[in-house]
């Protein structure tokens, strides 16, 4: 395949037309050409490199990895590193195994890393351990291109046996090592950073990801679904008062200084989770033209999601020179950024309109390993008339908690919610073969009536439920298990839901299928009262035990400040 | 060891200033701290990474190793990459060897890359041959971290066998691999990039240079002594029309390509060679000003010489954060640009005034084995009145020499020079145990009387001298046999040299006394009507076979255009 069009090089910061060879999916020869302002080249418009996510886990988009790619290549994506971190917790080994394959399915580029803590907790039950024994298994194969995020930090500073074993294998196979240290600052930092753990996506302050950038770390600037800090990280007047402040001496010439505010001081874009309603809208490609709008010059955020990741992980794409994979998207222009074609090993798999490849249907195994709920599964008993009890306080958005606590009337030996009071119920019901309930209460939800129920709940994806009355706790949680994962609303006049049978996690359907029945759950239960702009979402953080301060799992009430269990119902001596 | 100062950090292109702590040689924390306009920080200046020279010889120093390092810290030099070539060519493994040895005697940090292409040809006498065995048994090193310039570049064009073999091994052994390929370009070059090869410091035009770099090469901007590229590559005014001509169509917003224009497209910053005249005067440290003088943002010109080399040689120095070897020099400001101190691993090597660290005297075996030479070695005899003679026409400041030829008289059968006409005579001294000598016909040195001999050769070293009368040139050449090796200039009424009896090509002495020794020799050679800048340099170069048109080795003539040996006296019919 030989045409002429304008490169955008993000070796030189420049645009320059030039004639393209490609030849077995690889670029063979590019060629700068003369033209004038007549001259018509082959491809209108501006070649980019294919854009790449260094850090994603596909199932927050609810969507098999076939089918990610399907939608992602409309919006220039060509390559993900993902972290198989939520199948991993369900099925182990065999579902990042799964992963690998039905990526293989499609031409698009999907690098993995080894989940390196899985379980996230002992205090809960998981589908999978994934030991250093695994790790190693998994470091060992081509697909694996980096240990996954390592969110034990305590672990990492403590120099826990198994964790310092997964970083000394990751070393060992030369295979770099992702982060994962929220608000972690000062000594504890440099700690964690003596183990070789190079990235950080969770920054969510300008001043917590410079110090992160000056102790070493390469930054992963969010702009997920859940976790968006772009506006903080690239903050024009933050960096401007960075600069000046600490120049206050003015050691630097004043014009350099200028120039510097719009050079992004950070490394790579990424979007860390990304839902199925968001990611038909956008990915990478939204994420650059929002970073030029903040102030970063265009050419740079490019480079955050194109050379710079490719270099740190050596992967052999993110730039348009002979022997690199022919990648690229070509975009209208700078400023409008519409991607009108996707190409992959020199295939064109986006054409403007269509995706050129298809997806296969998987067939897999029943992951909800539970028997149907009763009613009575999801009573809380009491001998009184009335109880204290504590309860979990959750915040539009946020994945912290606050714990607090009310009195509760008891009917008929059975501890009563106040939907006056926005008290509801809670259960995780534990789907790995134990047949395990733990229910305890909520407040924040704002269910009138009916229940929302879901297999994805993190990290272990046990079935989380919420509701007002166990008969529709019970009627959601059963649909999910009929239907092998997945959502599910109901109340007494609608019973909804979309399927996740792959590990409860992932569906069949494709992006805009998938979005669109989520786009219902949601007006569905803004019906039943609830307040939360993505109930589902904040419920499948209610049972994520290391955020604190109140959290659930299928073993109990967990506090996350203490990091041990608590009673539901307050001083009854169990 | 704890102190307040100001940062350059390369990582966030800012100054800040912080409290640093060291410890066992490294940086342990640095914490930034508020300030005001009267705070005494216990650093006055600016605090920069030390740095580094990604490519040097330093046999071109005539230095040792460790009398390098002592006048290197002075300039805040201190790491290199060292490619130990013409020791190699002299002494093989034992000689990379010595190197390595005579480097751990210093606090510096050297690394050496293994010299890929020893001999440079097979139409000389080198003192070895470094096979594919031994490169795999230097790349095993630690200390060596790369493979050195593959000047080879036919060789890699064409496969051959021996040059594949050393690329594989610089892969199997994960380490870098240095290019050498001037003026290389369109599809030799795709091929020889094929192999891995990363850098180049070859390029003397920016056009040359943009190509390679957008081909995917790092591009090494060379300002050694003998050759200077900064000019060619950091051309302002070529920058703005390069990026400006090739944006006709004004795709990148302007104020964009304003910025961009004072960012460097290149990436190192070296030094290839450096004679000690000029390395007394200054190192990187005069390159940095210059390319801040040439419009390039000074932080970009310093991350040049620091954390980009360092982060291609992975290195473990090059920026100032937790966890990186505490190498760091202290400047008063980014425009005079003064060295005032200089640490490595911590520890003061210069304090502004001395270095504090000694150097030990090498005691080395001779290299030089040949017998003494008489007047009638260097005489070039013929049967009749006059010839025709193939003569060298160099030209100052360049290795390349065109070929030209004259009718010379013959006296009692001797072919005499004409000093008229500046033709003298030139003669190549084998000295590894074979007592061959080949004669021939130079013009451009314009020496009036007496001769100058050296064993600095490109790349054999063999002993090459340069007069008008044998007589001279015997002198000259025993007496450089006589110190073992070095520089000589000979005439009726002086002999001076400067001995270099390690490998022939280094001196025992100091920085200072090795360069006020050359500078009398070449103020002696202008004497004798010599016309050139740097006499001695320039006749290193001319029996250096691969670059064209006519040069000599020890075996005869050389046509480096057909790459054939030729006769001295045409139409002989030998």
């Amino acid at each position: 395949m030989k045409f002429t069009g304008h490169i955008l090089d993000v070796l030189t910061d420049s645009v320059y037309p030039a004639r393209i060879t490609i030849a077995e999916g690889v670029f063979k020869e590019i060629t700068p050409i003369s033209v004038s302002e007549e001259t018509k080249l082959d491809v209108d418009g501006i070649i980019l490199p294919g854009f790449i996510d260094s850090h994603i886990h596909i199932e927050s988009t609810m969507l098999t990895p076939a089918q990610f790619a399907k939608v992602a290549v409309m919006h220039g994506t060509t390559s993900v590193i993902c972290d198989p971190h939520e199948i991993a917790n369900v099925c182990g080994i065999d579902g990042i195994e799964f992963m690998i394959e039905n990526a293989n399915n499609v031409p698009f580029n999907f690098y993995f890393s080894a989940p390196s803590c899985v379980p996230a907790t002992l205090f809960e039950t998981s589908g999978a351990i994934l030991s250093s024994e695994d790790i190693e298994f998994l470091l060992k194969k081509d697909e694996i291109v980096a240990l996954g995020e390592m969110m034990n930090f305590p672990g990492v500073i403590n120099g826990d046996e198994e964790v310092i074993k997964k970083l000394e294998l990751a070393r060992k196979y030369k295979k770099p090592i992702d982060g994962h240290a929220p608000l972690l600052s000062g000594e504890e930092l440099d700690k964690y950073l003596k183990q070789d753990i190079v990235t950080d996506h969770e920054c969510s302050s300008f001043t917590e990801a410079i110090e992160k950038k000056q102790k070493g770390m390469k930054i992963m600037v969010r702009d997920g679904s859940s976790a968006k800090n772009m506006e903080a990280l690239f903050d024009f007047s933050q960096r401007i008062e960075y600069l000046r402040n600490q120049d206050s001496f003015g050691m630097i010439p004043p014009e350099v200084l200028e120039r510097k505010i719009h050079s992004p001081i950070f490394d790579f874009i990424v979007s860390d989770d990304k839902h199925p309603t968001d990611l038909i809208e956008g990915h990478l490609n939204k994420s650059i033209k929002k970073a030029a709008e903040l102030g970063v010059d265009i050419i740079k955020a490019i480079e955050m999601v194109t050379i710079n990741p490719a270099m740190h992980y050596g992967l052999g794409v993110g730039s348009i020179v002979p022997g690199s994979k022919a990648d690229f998207v070509v975009i209208d222009n700078l400023d409008d950024f519409n991607i009108l074609k996707t190409y992959i090993a020199g295939e064109c798999v986006f054409d403007g309109e269509n995706v050129l490849f298809d997806v296969p249907e998987v067939d897999v195994e029943n992951s909800i390993k539970t028997d149907k709920k009763t009613v009575d599964d999801f009573e809380i008993y009491f001998d009184g008339d009335e109880c204290e009890v504590n309860i979990i306080e959750c915040h539009d958005g946020e994945l912290i908690t606050t714990k607090s606590s009310a009195n509760l009337e008891v009917v008929n030996g059975v501890v009563m919610p106040d939907v006056h009071e926005d008290i509801l119920k809670i259960s995780v019901v534990e789907r790995y073969g134990g047949n395990r309930i733990s229910n305890a209460f909520i407040k924040g939800f704002g269910l009138k009536k009916g229940a929302i129920a879901s297999s994805v709940a993190h990290d272990s994806h046990n079935i989380i439920v919420i509701g007002y009355d166990s008969k529709m706790m019970a009627k959601a949680v059963n649909t999910i298990i009929e239907n092998k994962g997945g959502l599910a609303i109901a109340s007494e006049d609608f019973n909804e839901s979309l399927s996740l049978p792959i590990a409860g996690l992932m569906s069949n359907d494709d992006a805009f299928d998938v979005a669109s029945k989520l786009d219902t759950l949601h007006k569905m239960s803004y019906a039943l009262g609830c307040k939360l702009g993505s109930p589902f979402m904040t419920m499948a953080f209610m049972a994520l035990l290391v955020i604190p301060s109140l959290k659930i799992s299928d073993l109990g009430l967990f506090d996350g400040d203490s990091f041990e269990f608590i009673e539901v119902i307050k001083n009854q001596g169990s």
